[in-house]
Order: structure tokens, then sequence, then C-alpha cells
């Protein structure tokens, strides 16, 4: 017997869906980012749920129209890596009863007006009190028949692509991000992608998952990983924030050494680093391609989207083996991304 | 701006589902048992969204397995009343960390084993560190296409029915019920009944929203409501439960008088009355069928099910009116079912 702090969320998902029932028209069950079922002959059907909770994914101050946009969106970005169409969302919420029906109604603002930007019908719900205001978003959509991207088809030699830039979320993206889509949708319909997972949990983390689910590793150019600006932001004045950072950079990156303290370029890009690898929320999209194919994507996607994609390193067929590369040599990174219990 | 306490739930959830976005391939969205919407050329598909919370629905004390149970038994019963067939399902999890993995273990073998028993395959979810133990269940199921029935479809003349029997589901039914699935399916295949839904909040609760959706009346003859033997327990002996029983008969029945104090026959008879109309958490079916055919139904029935089935009342065509009626005359009956926030 273990609480879930000793277990830690991962431990935990592997224990309770060892035995779940399925049925032969599953495509895709736990594990991946969307549940995929048979639907009809042309479209297969995609299921997702995700929750958010006030204290931890947003803040009692933090404007209600942003706390619905988020539930709504967190669930629209797991489709979007499948490139999947979202079409009908159910609403779950939770609530203290001294709640403020006006903070309800301007939330149900941001979760309707991102819906309706996305032709996303809200059918249902259910309303129950609790401890603290919740919200459960499931969301029904659909992707013709058997093109759906899951995190398991990566292949050794396959280039890694990484979609804006990550890190630093929490100051602000995390609540106002729109769901790469357009683009998850634009990359199912040319085939261009092996395998694709949404960035929630931290590039490191998430990255790990398609290792596990394809059975191949992957080689990091770590210089070349797009970090956000708001990952730079506040390492440049000492504070709390500041040595918190120090710390975790120095805890990551044992190589830096301790007496690297301070303000120094290099452990600046480090720290910064950190929070690309580790923050999670960034939202992006991070996907595999056939080499062949990598210099044709890069060129089309320039043709159809403004949005940042980077190339960040190679999948190797090494199971499983997360190499992190600093010009060349092995960065020792020890670092991973967000797990709940923790 | 109002408190939820102030508001009540269903003032909440029309301010909330006023301006939701929809779609043309909504059939039936908010305000249904399930949402309908357009699947293939034979079937609908059908969606459902529930949640449980400790404290709530359930007790720190109450047996893991029966937890999980309930959790997915709440949401097919919604399935049942529609006549659909549930197949696949998501969980979200909110637990906290000091929550031990062996009581999730023991939650999650109870809902695999009712999601077996229907063939249903659980498919995906989410896990998240909150304050106290829920779950939200996401169902989706089909029925053969334009034959889901809702809560709109009663006319005036129907016989009304009810299944099993109501009243101190608290006593235990509500941990173990098994959701009327096959009673449901066959009401549906066999075109019987023109409105349905299950008995979640009370039937006084449930009975109002099947006239609301239809703008139809009812008359109801409450001798004839099936009250469970739950509903007289605890009634024999005085106790703070049962002084608590009194006020709550002597609130909901003016007629009855202060002076009817005590063990009478006719005043346990209107306190297990007031349990069956108003504890809620029957998860009985409650549905219209046109008169000529109700006799039919009857001897239908009673060759295919063991389930109680009881004639209760008739559908009139005054809009939202409920008229209960004892021994012929109208009962003045104050009472409603469950409601949150209240």
């Amino acid at each position: 017997m273990k609480t879930l702090r000793q277990l830690g969320e991962l431990a935990l998902l592997r224990q309770l869906t060892r035995t779940l029932p399925s049925r032969p028209d599953v495509l895709a069950g736990t594990g991946h980012d969307v549940a995929v079922v048979a639907g009809t002959a042309q479209h297969d059907l995609l299921l997702k749920s995700d929750a958010i909770v006030q204290g931890r994914h947003f803040l009692a101050q933090t404007p209600p129209r942003q706390i619905g946009h988020k539930a709504l969106a967190r669930a629209l970005s797991d489709l979007a890596a499948a490139g999947g169409e979202p079409l009908w969302a159910l609403i779950n919420l939770v609530v203290p009863r001294t709640e403020k029906n006006t903070r309800l109604l301007a939330l149900y603002r941001g979760l309707a007006a991102l819906a309706h930007h996305h032709h996303i019908a809200i059918v249902g719900g259910d309303t129950t009190e609790g401890p603290t205001l919740e919200l459960h978003v499931f969301v029904a959509g659909r992707a013709p028949h058997g093109t759906v991207r899951l995190r398991s088809g990566a292949q050794p030699g396959d280039t890694l692509f990484v979609t804006g830039a990550l890190g630093g979320s929490l100051r602000g993206k995390h609540l106002r991000f729109a769901p790469r889509l357009a683009e998850g949708q634009w990359l199912r319909a040319g085939r261009w992608a092996t395998a694709a997972i949404d960035i929630s949990d931290g590039l490191a983390t998430d990255l790990a998952h398609i290792l596990e689910m394809s059975g191949v590793g992957a080689e990091i150019q770590t210089e070349k990983i797009p970090i956000a600006a708001a990952a730079f932001q506040g390492l440049e004045k000492e504070g709390s924030g500041f040595s918190k950072d120090w710390k975790k950079g120095a805890r990551l990156f044992p190589g830096l050494g301790k007496n690297h303290a301070g303000f120094s370029r290099a452990w600046k890009q480090h720290a910064a680093l950190a929070h690309a690898l580790c923050d999670g929320e960034d939202f992006e999209l991070l996907f595999t391609v056939p080499q062949r194919k990598a210099a044709a994507l890069v060129r089309a996607w320039r043709r159809t989207f403004r949005t940042r994609l980077t190339p960040i390193g190679v999948i190797t067929r090494h199971k499983q083996k997360l190499v992190w590369l600093s010009g060349g040599r092995p960065l020792p990174f020890r670092g991973t991304g967000y797990e709940h219990f923790r």
C-alpha cells in the first residue's frame, strides 16, 4: 500500500489501467493522447477527457474567461496532436456553493468563445457541489478512418520537430494559448508525421512518452530547442524566484557545478533550457517525420503557417534511450517534466 | 450577482446554457438526459457525462468497489432512459496526494466489473490532484437512428410508468443499483414509450423535467407509487432520524397537521411517500406510454422482465401542472427533489 505521493502519477496510471475492459472496436485506448474508436466507414471517432482544478491549473484571481478558455483548449490540444477535428463537448463543473454566478457566466463565455471559433457544440455536462472550482471537459471528434496519428509510430532515423517555443508558459501562455488544431490537421492530411504528442507535461516527459510507445530512443540537440522569452524572464534579477531557478538548474545539470552561481550567460542559458524541458503546459506539438520528407515538410509548412517549426533531433533505435547533446557532446541532464502527486 | 446557494442548480444551469454554441448535427443537447448527435447512417451517437464527489455521493468509509460501481452506473442509468447502448467510457479521477493506491485500485475494480458486464471499453481519462476524491465519467454509446427517447415526447392521455420501487436509496441501493439498460433498450426497440427519464433527483423533480420538456402536465395517484421498504426504515422507532422525518413529512404535507405527530399508520405512509418522491438516487425509469398501448406493454413486460412495473398516473394537457392525488382528491404536497447548492 502506497500513497500517491510515494507512487507518483505515472506508476499509479500503470496500476489502474492494467486490467481495464476493452472492445474490438477500440483502435487506441489508454496511453494515448486521445482514444480512437471505430466510427463510420469514413471516419474514426476520437474521445478525450481533461480537467483543470483551482489552485493547480488556475488561481482564484485568474480572469474567469481565461479559465474557461484553458479548460477547453487543453483538451483540443490533444486532438490537435492526433490530427482530429473536434465536434462536440460536455462540461462537468464542480463548484462551491459560495461561488458567484457572475464568475461562472464569464468562465462559460470564455469556453463558448473558443468552442464557437472551432465550430464545436457544447451538448451537455453536469454540475456538482464540491470544495473547489474544477472543470472537466470531454471532447468527441473525428478523423478520416485510419489516419489518426498516435504516440506509437516513430521510426529510427525520423527527424523530431517541435512547434512554437517552450518554457515559462506559467507567465501567461497557459491561459491564452491557441491549440494547434490547424497545424495538426494539416500534418495529418499530408501524412507527414509518423508520431505526435502535444507538450503538456514538458518536452522531457512528453518525448519520453513517444519513445516508450514507439519503442525507440532519441538524440536531442539542446541548442536547437526553441526557448520562449518567458523562460528567461526573472533570470536577470536576483530574488526568491531566481534562487529557486538556480537550485533547479544546478540540480538538473550536475555538470554545471556549484561554483557556477551567479549571472553568467552559460548559467542563464541552462536555467532557461531547464524551463523549456520541464515546465510543461506549452501545448505545442512534438512530432516525428521520416528524414527523407523533413526538408519538404519545412518548405510546405512555411508556405502554409507562420507558426515556428524547429527540428530538434533524431529518433534512434536505442529503446527508450534519450540522449541530450550540447555542442555534440552529451549534456548531463537528469530532469523530467511535471508529474502529479510528486 | 448571486451565490449558487441563493440561485440553486436549476437556475444556474439555465443561465449557463443560454448561449452555448451548437451545430446542425446535434439532435438533442443540454436539457436532456444524454446528448444525441448524428453518428452513422444507421446509428445516432449518445454522449453523457456525470460526476460523484466524496462527502456528497459517497463517504470516506464507503467500500471503494461500490464507489467505482456507482460512478459508472449513474451515467449508464441516463443512457438506459434514452434506450441507448453504452460502448466506451473515459474516467477523470481527482484525488488527494495522501490517498492510498489500494483504495483506488479497488475502486477501479468496481468500475471495471460493471463496464465488463455491459461490454463497455474504458478507453482513457485523466488523473489530477485535488482536495477530495471525485470521479467524472464520460460515456459514449449509440442507438438506431431516430429511435432515441428523450424527455420531450410525452402526450396528453399517456400513462406514466415507473420501474422498481422508490425512496430510501441512501440506505444502500445508491451504491449497488443495476442501471436499467436492458429494460430501456427493450422499451426503445418496441417503440413503447413517448418520453423517459431516469429518476436521479427524486420522482417529484424528474417528473417535472418531463413535463417541462414535453409542455404537458400530469396527475399522479400517490397511493399507486411503489415505495421501497427502505423508505419505511427507521420510521418505527423514535430518534433523531425519526423526528427529522416527522418534520419533513409535516413540511411537505401541510394537510397532515401538527397534531398528527406520533406513529399513526397514515403518518408513516406519508413520511415514506415523502421519501419516495424526494430522496432521489433511485435510478429507476420513469416513462410515458400511449394509453391504448398501456395494457399490452404490461403484458409484454411481464413476459420479459421480473423488474416491477407500475402505472402511477396520466399525462394531462395542463402545461407543467403537476397534481398529486390521494383517494381521488388533491394531496397538498409542496416538496421537490434534490437540488445542488440549495
